[in-house]
C-alpha cells in the first residue's frame, strides 16, 4: 500500500496493552494514523524528525510538547514541531488522529 | 495567533451558504482546519502547492483528486498531493479535518 491515498484503512497494530494504531491514508510525503487509547493509556515521550499534528477524535488528553503540558479535548488539535520531544496520557481513553509529514516509514507493514 | 500550536480554536469563517471553516491549530509549517458542510455543500475544484490530508469527522463525501472520484465516510482519510486539483461534494453534510503543510497563510485572519 505504498502509494495508497484512498479511504481504505490498514490493520490495527498493538503498541502496548493500552494502545493500538492503524494507518488511515498515506503517501510518501504524508501519513494519517489513528491511535486508540484505553483509559490510563499513554504515549511515552519520544521525538522524530517528522512534523506532526494530533486531532482529538474522542477523549481528553494531557499532551506535553517540548516540556509544555496542556489538556486537549474532543475537537482540539495541536502541531508538534519536527524533533520536539512529546508525550501524552489519557485518563478517559480516546482516539487521536495523527498526521505526519513525511510519512512514518517505520509504521508501514514489513 | 501566528505561532499557536495549542488546542484553542479560531473563529468560524463563512466560505459560502453551505460551508464554513475554522483553524484548530497552526504553526508556520503546518495547519489543522475544520471545514463544516451543510447537506448539499461542496468544495469547488481547486489546487494549491500545500500538501494536504482530509479526515472525515462526520458525514459522507464524494472526493475527487486529480480526476479520480472516491467516496469517503466517517473515519476515512485521504492525502492530496501538492498541486493536485481536488474537489468534494456531500449530500449528507458533515465535517472534514484538513491538515496542510506548510500552513495556509491565506486562511489566517488579516
Amino acid at each position: 500500500m505504498s502509494e495508497r491515498t484512498d479511504g481504505a484503512t490498514g490493520d490495527w497494530v498493538e503498541i502496548d496493552a493500552h494502545t493500538r494504531r492503524r494507518i488511515l491514508a498515506h503517501a510518501p510525503a504524508m501519513m494519517v494514523v489513528e491511535v486508540e487509547f484505553k483509559p490510563g493509556g499513554a504515549g511515552a515521550e519520544h521525538a522524530h524528525p517528522h512534523l506532526q499534528s494530533s486531532y482529538v477524535k474522542s477523549g481528553t488528553f494531557s499532551y506535553t510538547i517540548a516540556g509544555e503540558a496542556r489538556t486537549i479535548r474532543e475537537g482540539d488539535a495541536v502541531v508538534v514541531p519536527a524533533n520536539a520531544r512529546h508525550s501524552t496520557t489519557t485518563e478517559t481513553g480516546g482516539s487521536l488522529i495523527d498526521v505526519f509529514t513525511p510519512a512514518r516509514e517505520d509504521f508501514l507493514p514489513a
